[in-house]
């Protein structure tokens, strides 16, 4: 016969803490508990194999469960010496849901549960307090009736308003047990009332009730949000835990707290918690009173008045340290615990690991390997990549007061405040005119818009999505971005904002927090990021570990500085066409475009030459003979090319023709789908001597660098775009030829290498034939997952919600690699480029070089390297090594 | 040692016909007669062989060929019994170029090769006429000059001139013995003025010199631009046949022809040619003089007054049509012949396969397989199928004068003429109200223009490709269109179109010619298509040879007929969004679209939803039980939407609202790139409704025709652009559910089947889950094509040329299959889906559904269908039978 409970209590237990998936998180540790020593009230659990049968089967029970459970029962009532409905001696118990990942406050709980009118007067007389008594029966029918029966809250709290009205009082603690009497009398005419029958007084009755509604929340609304804002697999399903009450509430010997391992704020090795006397579990969620500290050393840094458990029960104190020692050294990590002391006697009611900040969670990791409490590989483990990212950037002062304005995406984390621009041109005015901080609001933003986002302290745009072209932007640069702010209007005419009534013009101040997609008016106050010593320690050991090389996309010397700073290992992207948006080299590349012929691109060319050598050669510089990676020009040129009749006009002057003929030359230039359209490789094949005035630059600053440092520079031209080896070939024949004018001018030799983005299914599938002329692979998986999925980054907003809510994509394919689609061409691309020449560099330059998930993917198809924005170089550093030590999660989809 | 040489005449050859890959075709033919034991002149091949080594070795020859040539020249001289550069009888020879495949006129020929000062006496003895020995020489000089020393033509041509100035005469035939003579002189002064040195005496310096001219001229322009027209790869080069000379203006007993072993334009079993007394073969090219026809029959037939060979050499003649007989019956296919008679002596100088018209072919081919010369297999492997489309489409009376305006691409075969009108509104105007036939003119066309398109003689646009909108929509129609006709410009204010300096405004008449691309001003006459009897015999052939089946690419009543008149075995694409833009269905449309719930957009799609099942029914009616494949909604929806403003205020006054909430809508809905947007079932996914009308239609529609006709409709509904398995799991969720009510409500069951478009790289490599649920897969290689290659139909027009130009891609992958790239992601689908579900039923309906090359392709692959535009069905049906028999030829690219 299969096992549907497992009994816990009595210093033993049928369940381990191993055995979650079964028991949920919290049956399994009251189990592991209980089998330690450790006093935990008893009780039993209903796996979450129970909760799959009753979904499965019509919401049934497996025919088994009913007696497993008053066999369970018992043993508990022969333990706690009460019986379940007794009139003399009444058990109580509390029914919990328990899933296998912490699920808070998402599913129902029901507390007291045993409590009728007869076996309350049993509780009454054992516990001496007629009051307690009626208290606890009265929560347990408002409980009850609105989670089990559906009748709702309001009702309750209606009949005991009007109770404390006939009083004259104000507070709950002021009435009598007469009084909870009477309110008990009309919660069950109410429940009468509504439902057309009366509470139940039978307990058995209540205790199914209770289980089946547990069960039935696993499928609230609530529920099924969180699992999926957090991944959880409605498969999975809930446990039960049914188990002994215990009270806080029965006198001065009597308290209820919470408390941690180590301090979760700072990771100190202090034990942390809080305790509030004669109350119970919710008084203290319900923040009515003040609680008060645990230690004697926490009392002190809190300066509170109110006295420690360490001083006013030291014993049950010491119990408590000496259960805190033995659960931290068993579960080798920071606990966070709920104790209930009833008559002096204490009883541990959950151990869990404990949720920290990033912060506490590095010194906290750093620490117990230091210690000896676990291994520097599993401190490394213990690391969630993706939050170190709020390490790195300011954050918003927690105590300060704020004004939510409207919620966007957390686009690019960091918070800043600044005067509201509303264009790209005032803010790099007002920053350089004014010298004022601005934060640039767009509808969107593109290309062109480089320099404004440059010089602002944060962005805020109201359409796309986290990959759109704002957020990649901003977080390359490690500026705060907030996206896709969908309730916030913006006027470009008028110069405001409009967000729900609210209007903020130009000038106005607003802060954004690019962490959580916050929007506030006014200025908030930040703090700045430490990156402290156990940051660096534990980046040294990731070091040691991972195998992956970590590579960062940068263009500007910042960019570049940053990346160095943050350990990247060279340039894996560096985008030549965001060198070409500055004011002096605009107008160049607009006249090159607007040229009749390759003699006038040539001479427009020509003036581009120098500042793209400098962009290079800065380059070069910082990096120090670390490689880099520069990509040729990649947009389609009408990117370049202006719209407002104003700058038409100007650049007609210049370029020596009618304004009409730049907005013809803007019509004929017009895409449909400019993303398909023609870009990348395709300007090179019809427009030779872009490339060749680029490939000119790059080593003319090459033999520069290497000549003046000592240090050979090896650059390594990436051609954007292939789909047919025949395009590397002509371009790699090109670039050769520039190469070797280079040297021959400047009588120096260096070596350089040729490769390709793979960005295209075709170039994955013929990958093969490419490497016979590439001599690297670069994943543009950017490019790659648009065109694998026939999906714009820019348009998908509005259907990708849908789609993750219908659960038909787990993740959204931009941030996370698809590696049922998109991961098989790159193992394609991978396997068929090495056969062909072994040793081909590979290597990630797409946004998911960045994301840790990906990451984990990269190293297990070998890729040599991820490259990512200079702010996520620590992250895919850390992920890297987690992806080495084989601990990362993959990656789904449907 | 290496074999450079071939030799031929006298009876017997070194060469054979089989060997044109190394002889070239003429060199192979001429061996070919000459083994054959018809009198050829003598003479002998070098190989394309030498060509590949000449153009890798630097230009230089194999060290052996100056001694093989030796050998095979003294051959030569026996048979003729004449010397190379005899003064007494010289041996005259002609150095031809001979590639594997035809290109005439594209490479250099050398006559007369042999003369100089010494030998042009031994002609004149010989022949006792000077005056043709030395007006042979200085034809030679200015040929040989011109071609192997770059001494431009019009020199001669003016030494020429004033030769005859002097003598005051305008004829060259009045020019004596001694006039050739002084032209000689001058011609060789001015070959030492222009050279430097004197025209070349030596006569072995004279035939290497016309060797080298030859091999160079395979790689002059034209012979490079006419490789890339006609897929000619570089590497095959030509070979070089020099061959004895025989006169045929050696006096009134010589002439020469070409001849014809049947009709090449009617294709009739009629000898068929024209010759030219006392005449070299450069005469009857020159057109000069009048040619007489070869036989009485012909002669009667074009009422010509000079009489035919037959009558006035009826020995010769004779004998010629003796070789005519024996060659057709050699090569059994229809012959083109020269031939030269050098004092009443019959040489022939090549034969070949003759070029003919689709018309003839047909003919030539079915009347061949009766007279048992060929098979019927071999009948249908000798049309070329996509010549087939001229027969089906009216086109320019040949005879007709006309004025030609511009030249755009060939884009939907047929010609029309017709009222110049600008917009699609206009269109349906001027044909509704005035009854005109009108040509409509866009800049490009667009979805909303469907209307206008379909009641339009011809279209014209002067942007987009072979496989824009205008081009597939006006094929997809049996619709004349040009496209992409860049040199017209529209103004579609003034309503006129300029060319070159020509300005034509609206109401004028002009004719396209969608079938060469031309455009005229004024109407040109047109000739009706007959499908001749051998048409249908020869596709009664075609039907028995074939696996595959061909379905059509129809929506309209009108092309499902036409669809079913050309053979089309079912409707395999139907693009129920063609259906939504008659102007009584696209205001609901668009109030579907402006509707602010779902409420809304069922009210608005309740409306549409009785036109939708009439068409449906209409289309059930029409293919009478055959299957008709429905695609649901596909385009984005901003497609629907208007633009202008008197259209945005009858939308929102229709749909009760504002103006500006139109516009906020449209620009809502503005997408960066539509193509890869919110379309296809990702608007099933976000607006179920209008995918469950959509059902709704087509099975109300099912179960009336079925019910009314007795004869069952299975309608098979397809899902396009599916991604991922849970997309389709959804969608089919929803449509069993309607198929269900229909059924109840209608008490009536019949089956269906719900399967997908697989158009995505990431349904394709997820093939083996998608087919769990889908029940057929067809390709959608449009798509397919843009996504795989990241590369818009609409936007690629400005670099594909270049492309195709640089040799890239050999063929526009958008209308023939990227077997490369797109095949194999077709071919991973085809066995992912098949493995997963047996027996799936596999099909494609992209463009290239119709394209024969790619027809070969589905079939090697497994397919069970293609789908195409209705016009294309024959040459679909000719191509899968060609498929079959293993004939067509593969796809290349690179």
């Amino acid at each position: 016969m299969s096992k549907w409970v497992y009994g816990f209590g009595g210093g033993r237990a049928e369940g381990r803490a191993d055995m979650k998936n079964l028991l949920g998180g919290k049956g399994a540790n009251l189990a592991e508990m209980a089998n330690l020593g450790i006093p935990v009230p008893p009780g039993f659990t209903i796996p979450t194999e129970v909760c799959t049968y009753y979904y499965s089967n019509g919401n049934t029970y497996p025919a088994a469960l009913i007696e497993q459970v008053a066999e369970a029962l018992n043993r508990v009532e022969e333990i706690m010496g009460a019986k379940f409905g007794d009139a003399a001696n009444p058990l109580l118990v509390s029914v919990r849901s328990g899933a296998r990942a912490s699920m808070p406050g998402m599913m129902d709980t029901i507390l007291n549960l045993g409590l009728n009118d007869v076996s309350v007067e049993g509780l009454a007389k054992r516990s001496g307090d007629a009051r307690f008594a009626y208290d606890s029966y009265r929560r347990f029918i408002q409980m009850y009736s609105d989670v089990v029966l559906g009748v709702e809250h309001h009702h309750f709290e209606d009949i005991l308003e009007e109770a404390k009205t006939d009083r004259d009082i104000t507070l709950d603690t002021e009435l009598t047990a007469d009084d909870w009497k009477k309110v008990v009398g009309k919660y069950k005419d109410k429940v009468l009332a509504q439902l057309g029958a009366p509470f139940p007084q039978d307990v058995h009755d209540q205790l199914w009730g209770a289980v089946g509604a547990v069960f039935g929340s696993w499928m609230n609304q609530r529920a099924i949000t969180y699992r999926r804002l957090h991944d959880i697999p409605e498969i999975w399903g809930t446990a039960v835990n049914v188990q002994a009450m215990v009270f806080g509430n029965m006198g001065d010997d009597c308290c209820t707290g919470v408390c941690f391992t180590r301090d979760p704020s700072n990771g100190d090795n202090d034990f942390y918690g809080e305790f509030l006397v004669n109350a119970q579990g919710e008084d203290v969620v319900a923040g009515i009173r003040t609680p008060q500290q645990l230690t004697k050393h926490g009392r002190e840094l809190q300066r509170s008045d109110l006295p420690s458990m360490e001083e006013v029960m030291p014993e049950v104190f010491r119990e408590l340290n000496a259960i805190r020692h033995k659960l931290e050294a068993h579960y080798t990590d920071m606990q966070d615990m709920e104790f209930t002391v009833q008559q002096k006697r204490l009883w541990m009611l959950q151990t869990r690991t404990g949720k920290r900040t990033t912060n506490a969670a590095l010194k906290i990791a750093v620490d117990m390997a230091r210690e000896g409490l676990i291994t520097r590989k599993e401190a490394i483990g213990r690391i969630d990549p993706a939050a170190l990212d709020q390490l790195l950037h300011p954050t918003l002062d927690p105590k300060a007061e704020r004004n939510l304005l409207a919620r966007g995406l957390p686009a690019s984390p960091g918070a800043a405040s600044g005067k509201v621009v509303f264009s790209a041109e005032d803010a790099e005015a007002w920053v350089k005119d004014k010298k004022e901080q601005v934060i640039l609001v767009r509808i969107e933003t593109s290309p062109e818009d480089i320099g404004g986002m440059h010089v602002s302290q944060g962005i805020l745009t109201t359409r796309g999505g986290m990959t759109s072209h704002a957020a990649v932007v901003a977080r390359g640069m490690g500026t705060p971005c907030v996206a896709g702010c969908g309730e916030v209007r913006v006027d470009y005419a008028a110069k405001t904002l409009k967000v729900a009534g609210r209007v903020v013009s130009e000038g106005d101040v607003i802060t954004i927090d690019g962490g959580t997609g916050e929007v506030f008016l006014g200025a908030v106050p930040t703090v700045q990021p430490e990156l402290t010593g156990d940051f660096a320690t534990l980046m040294e050991w990731v070091d040691t570990i991972r195998i992956l090389k970590v590579r960062a996309n940068a263009e500007t010397p910042t960019d570049a500085a940053t990346a160095r700073k943050f350990g990247a290992e060279g340039i894996g992207l560096c985008r030549t066409e965001h060198m070409f948006f500055a004011p002096e080299r605009i107008l160049a590349v607009r006249e090159m475009i607007l040229a009749a012929n390759e003699k006038g691109r040539r001479t427009a060319l020509a003036k581009l030459l120098p500042f793209q050598r400098q962009d290079f050669t800065d380059l070069f510089n910082i990096m120090q003979g670390l490689p880099v990676t520069i990509r040729l020009l990649d947009p389609p040129l009408h990117e370049f090319l202006p719209h407002t009749d104003a700058e038409i006009d100007e650049i007609a002057a210049a370029a020596g023709v009618e304004p009409d003929a730049v907005k013809a030359r803007n019509a004929s230039l017009h895409e449909s789908n400019p993303m398909l359209g023609h870009r990348g490789c395709r300007l090179g094949i019809t427009y030779p001597e872009i490339y060749e005035m680029q490939a000119r630059a790059i080593f003319e600053a090459a033999v520069q660098v290497s000549r003046e440092t000592g240090r050979t520079v090896t650059p390594e031209i990436m051609i954007p775009l292939v789909g047919a080896k025949k395009e590397l070939d002509i371009l790699k024949a090109s670039i050769d030829k520039v190469a070797l004018a280079v040297f021959e001018e400047s009588a120096y030799q260096l070596k350089y290498m040729v490769g390709t983005m793979i960005e295209l299914p075709r170039a994955a599938l013929l990958a093969g034939q490419i490497a016979e002329s590439a001599e690297f692979f670069s994943f543009g998986t950017n490019d790659l997952t648009q065109t694998t999925f026939g999906m714009s980054r820019d348009d998908s907003g509005p259907f990708l919600e849908v789609y993750r809510a219908k659960g038909i994509y787990e993740h959204d394919p931009f941030a996370q690699l698809d590696q049922a689609g998109v991961g098989e061409l790159v193992k394609i691309a991978s396997e068929r480029g090495r056969a062909a020449r072994p040793g081909l560099k590979l290597g990630i330059c797409g946004e998911h070089g960045g994301d840790p998930s990906s990451i984990a993917f990269c190293q297990s198809v070998g890729l040599d390297y991820v490259s990512c924005s200079p702010y996520r170089v620590p992250i895919a550093r850390l992920a890297a090594a987690q992806a080495a030590l084989g601990d990362a999660k993959g990656s789904g989809m449907h």
